[in-house]
């Protein structure tokens, strides 16, 4: 089937590898910068996939059952934008093309392909998550195809392609992975090996002389070697064209090149991260045949060879449309609810699946947010919940729930899970957990809202990826548990002191930390009504008090006042887990000082930014010269915004019970009562401390 | 051999087993929690270990060649708690140990071991990364035999045994480690597998069905099973004393172990982290022969069974002390290097090896950085300098750099490298390059202080081991370039908006952002005057102007004023890369509008934070009613503690050239000159202003 795809095409081909390679040269060469040596090298395996194997349309380029591809070495971009505009996407115009490393604002070529711009699926840049991502495409695929498709009707059936350099193979979050990509069986995912044996550094032997084909056998894949991949198009279709086929396992294929192929500096490292220089390039296209003197030379026998890709494009996009109507014709309900996944809506009645109270006991924020989201998840087939190996303690199990897992897996081990379950088993994984979350959010705009699990402080292990998803605007809820340091024993390693500045920091994150149930359920709306950021949850192992002054809508707006007061003396700022330590420094400062204090919740610094400087006035009250002194214990970092004041901790945690590692650290209601009069007592003689954050 | 060492033992194997069981299980009962499965499962490998392999001396925790023991499921540590008992090292008393989950504050018997206790030599608990400290210490042996030993002097030859759980072979940053350590052919590691084939989600079917001793063959690792490792003494006895005499490579020794044996919930996760309960524990007590009414009971057979060890190992030091007398007196020169590593103190002249001055044109600081360090690495041992993949971008390399390597790959692979070499390349694997670097540092102090280098975007990806570092008190220098939206067309995912807030948050950890020469050279000062602490320095892909004012002595009071001036309107902060902007922006508010502006630079917070109130408000002067003004482009998220407003960025980067970036972002003179113009116009207006952080 292969061969006869590629039938006498071969001289072609030629042309179109030495016009690619040219035009890779020529686009770095033009500002004299920029990664032309991978792009390069993988001009054929590009030719094989985009001629021959993918599917896609290039003028509908959502084409909903399109095939996903991911370039995870992301600095070889030329590779993609060049494909992009030889296939016919018609935002990738010539000039748009020649705007690599240029400095225009609006240019569609960065310096890593971004997932804003047509015939992008993700961002990638940081090495070794494209593969995860693609994990994540294909895991959708395979969790709508189990949902939707219908004998007949295989509504989703596409298949992920994810190129990779010698880089992505040597970082974690790769390797995390590709376990699970193999654990799964995921057979409608390909991974395509540059193997140019060249990094910064040079060969790759500096650094890793592993069996590699071994290692991924090891890891459940089946392997393909391609040894010419600089020119054997026919070959590189033939692997590709089985890897599609294949029944069992995801593929990778061992395609080996030589970077920067034709230039004086190819196979070697000088080839990855600079341009040729002048004489090279020329020189280059004197040995290919081409005219030294002409640059960006693209002629007609590759404009033709390309031209039906944008037909052929529309053809599946119209054979997919039909079917859906008849799909939907014979399955209403399920196609009504398909229809609207694609869309990427939820029922309109999700929030009142919400519980509207909660049980007055005192309740761990982490039990309160599976009272809140687990019937969510119960009902909704567009949450899917992930676990890095904290089932029994992150509260995510709804009743009845069903594991994404090869069917398999309920024979073999008994396991209850198969590609239409909703519930994943990461392993300790967390830094694939959230790549792959991303991927699953990717795979088409709110389709999903991936949600994954963990302590908090292993949001730190993840937060490469948590990052990618808040940059790329996806929508991914990551439901962190055991913050602060009242998550007791385990000590300084999983107390996460300084975190939350990190996550306060990051752009198009909200980071909530919810203080009790009403709080929690609050926080869960927020993140779901988040259509284009990234949600962190943070909630407490332990159990909080329910306050009575808590309210949902108070969370939508980031912070509000919990309790007001007349001719206030201070405002008491609390947050999350310890917000009812502001509510009893209040009580007792009233009690034993005869202060009055005002209190303010406040879960979410990113949420109150967006409010109006009059609310933010109204809620802070600095304005007026009421001193705020924030309650939090965590490294005060980004609190010297809202407060003069804090009571903080700037050294890591100790391991001790909850209750004692507050006391430890000085959060017992007496002493921050004695704190707060002390530094209203000092504030008072000492103007000048007024415009400095004090730490009590 | 091995036979012999346990020959007639097996019956006091049954007892010491039984008893350190039931011991476990009692002290997760006392106080009703902890992780009591995996120590229980685990036994029999603590005996093999402790009894008959390990080289260490109990009364003298410290013996620079002793055997090193990394517990990387740290949540085990009562698994090694107790074996610091029982063998006798004088801190771990009966009281101490049963001060486990207790509220006792100077407790040595925290949630997961700390290296600050006797015969911990890593603090673990994050998952995967003790593996990869592992490969630090074994590197560190390896390095300091090459570079020391003589001809019947080996003064450095101890092994390092990692013990790892289910989930450290999940982890990304282990299976990097992994990979390095299978390349480097470190033959004295050697990973015992507790492969009880339980997580907390339950079985690891769920999660990994690899082959993973193929795998790890893969990775050039000896493989050796273990069946019974249970109570197969004998056998791992074996299979220890292969894996210590391997020549070729390190050992991985896959032992099958029952969680929480003898206890109702052994074989399941519910073993994991809970106690097993009274009634459990009476059983357990009763199946093995043991009074349920007594606790805590250590008979005379096992403390017999270890009653020689701290005897046998005072001779172990005595035998080495002996060593390194003679071997001092046969190699003088080298005896006495030898000895200053050992007390971890540097070349009483270091500080002289740095450039007083730098040439007066625009040099990139990542230049800067290798200016002032390379003298020093070229020098003396004890810097060892890795890298990321990046060593034709970081400027790390000194004249004659040899890499650390197996020396075999002279011959394979042409590299000029031996385990003598101080130059690491790591891969693309940035995590275990931190984590690697911890082990390096946690060897012995000071005796190395290991050196990291990558983009600064990237050590977000190392996070999680910079913060294990900081938390250690371990000095470990990471050299991170490209920082700020000044890197350019690398784009958003290479610019690093909000991670200097997480460092800037970070307990112990010195986040230093020089401005140009001089100050990288205060940066490097600092860092290598920081015994106790870790340091990033963050420098700049671009040219930077040299400029008269810094100095080098500033940098170690974390601010200083740069241009001092009368009756200033604003105080205009300056960092690092962008530094030159605030003086560029005092000349112009002075030509142009007339204003006079204080020019301070501010290359690191933490150290500031060490500085009196005096210093601190002689260098800002807000006390005096002067409002201050930070520039940089990065999220303001902690300047709002030193500043009243700030230019800086609160959205993802974009890919632009440098130049174009800034001037996209407004970080352009004439744009910053009028923000601050009118902010100083704004507040005139209106006071309640000058209370709160305004976003220029």
């Amino acid at each position: 089937m292969a061969s006869s795809l590629v039938n006498g095409s071969s001289s072609k081909h030629d042309v179109v590898l030495k016009t690619f390679r040219l035009l890779i040269a020529d686009l770095c060469q033009q500002f004299g910068g920029g990664h032309p040596g991978g792009a390069i090298g993988m001009a054929a395996i590009g030719v094989a996939l985009w001629r021959y194997i993918m599917r896609y349309a290039p003028h509908t380029p959502d084409f909903f059952n399109r095939d996903r591809f991911v370039l995870s070495n992301g600095h070889t971009c030329l590779f993609q934008y060049t494909w992009l505009h030889l296939t016919g996407y018609k935002a990738m115009t010539f000039e748009q093309l020649k705007s690599y490393h240029s400095d225009r604002v609006d240019a569609l070529c960065p310096g890593h392909p971004e997932i804003e711009h047509e015939g992008v699926e993700v961002t990638t840049g940081p090495l070794g998550q494209g593969v995860a991502n693609a994990v994540g495409l294909a895991m959708a695929s395979k969790n709508l195809g189990a949902t939707y498709n219908r004998p007949g009707y295989d509504v989703v059936n596409n298949h992920t392609w994810c190129m990779i350099g010698d880089a992505c193979l040597q970082e974690g979050v790769a390797l995390e992975a590709i376990s699970l990509a193999g654990h799964w069986k995921l057979n409608n995912l390909t991974i395509m090996y540059d193997n140019n044996q060249i990094t910064c550094d040079g060969s790759v032997d500096l650094t890793n002389t592993e069996d590699i084909n071994a290692k991924m056998r090891a890891c459940g894949w089946d392997v393909i070697d391609v040894e010419d991949g600089c020119y054997d198009v026919e070959g590189l279709v033939q692997a590709l064209t089985k890897a599609r086929a294949s029944t069992e396992k995801p593929t990778f294929i061992n395609v080996r090149t030589v970077i920067g192929l034709d230039s004086k500096v190819a196979g070697q490292a000088a080839a990855h991260g600079a341009a040729f220089g002048v004489a090279d390039v020329a020189d280059m296209k004197r040995k290919l045949g081409f005219n030294p003197e002409e640059h960006f030379v693209i002629g007609d026998t590759v404009r033709e060879f390309f031209a039906d890709l944008p037909a052929r494009g529309e053809g599946f996009v119209k054979e997919w449309n039909d079917l859906v109507q008849r799909y939907t014709e014979a399955h209403p309900e399920l196609g009504g609810e398909f229809q609207r996944r694609v869309r990427g809506e939820l029922p309109a009645d999700w929030q009142e699946r919400i519980p509207t109270e909660f049980p007055d006991k005192p309740t761990a924020s982490r039990a309160s947010s599976g009272q809140v989201f687990n019937p969510l998840a119960q009902s909704i087939n567009s949450f899917m919940v992930g676990t890095a190996d904290l089932s029994p303690s992150v509260n995510m199990i709804w009743k009845g729930k069903v594991d994404f897992q090869h069917p398999d897996l309920r024979t073999t081990c008994g396991i209850n899970g198969d590609y239409s379950g909703r519930y994943i088993h990461y392993g300790v994984r967390e830094h694939a957990m959230a790549a792959i979350s991303n991927g699953l959010a990717a795979f088409n705009p709110n389709t999903f809202i991936p949600i994954t699990s963990s302590f908090f402080m292993f949001y730190l292990y993840a937060a490469p990826a948590v990052r990618m998803g808040a940059l790329q605007h996806l929508q991914v809820i990551h439901a962190a548990t055991h913050d602060s340091i009242g998550m007791g024993e385990d000590g300084p390693t999983h107390q996460p002191i300084e975190l939350a500045s990190l996550y306060r920091a990051m752009p198009n994150l909200l980071f909530i930390r919810p203080g009790d149930g009403e709080e929690t359920a609050g926080a869960w709306i927020a993140a779901i009504n988040a259509k284009t950021s990234s949600t962190i949850i943070s909630t407490s192992r332990h159990a909080l008090p329910q306050l009575k002054q808590t309210r949902r809508d108070g969370v939508l707006k980031g912070a509000y006042v919990l309790e007001e007061a007349e001719s206030a003396a201070v405002t008491l700022i609390g947050v999350g887990a310890e917000l009812s330590f502001a509510l009893d420094v209040a009580t007792e400062l009233k009690e034993k000082k005869d202060i009055t204090a005002r209190v303010v919740s406040f879960p979410c610094q990113r949420i109150f930014e967006q409010q109006s400087l009059e609310y933010k006035r109204s809620v802070l009250q600095r304005h007026k010269g009421i001193p705020a002194v924030v309650i939090e214990p965590y490294a005060p970092n980004g609190w010297e915004r809202y407060a003069d004041a804090g009571i903080s901790i700037k050294r890591f945690g100790h391991s001790l019970p909850g209750k004692a590692a507050y006391k430890f650290f000085g959060f017992e209601t007496g002493v921050m009562t004695d704190k707060v009069g002390d530094y209203l007592d000092r504030i008072k003689g000492d103007e000048a401390l007024r415009g400095e954050f004090v730490d009590l």
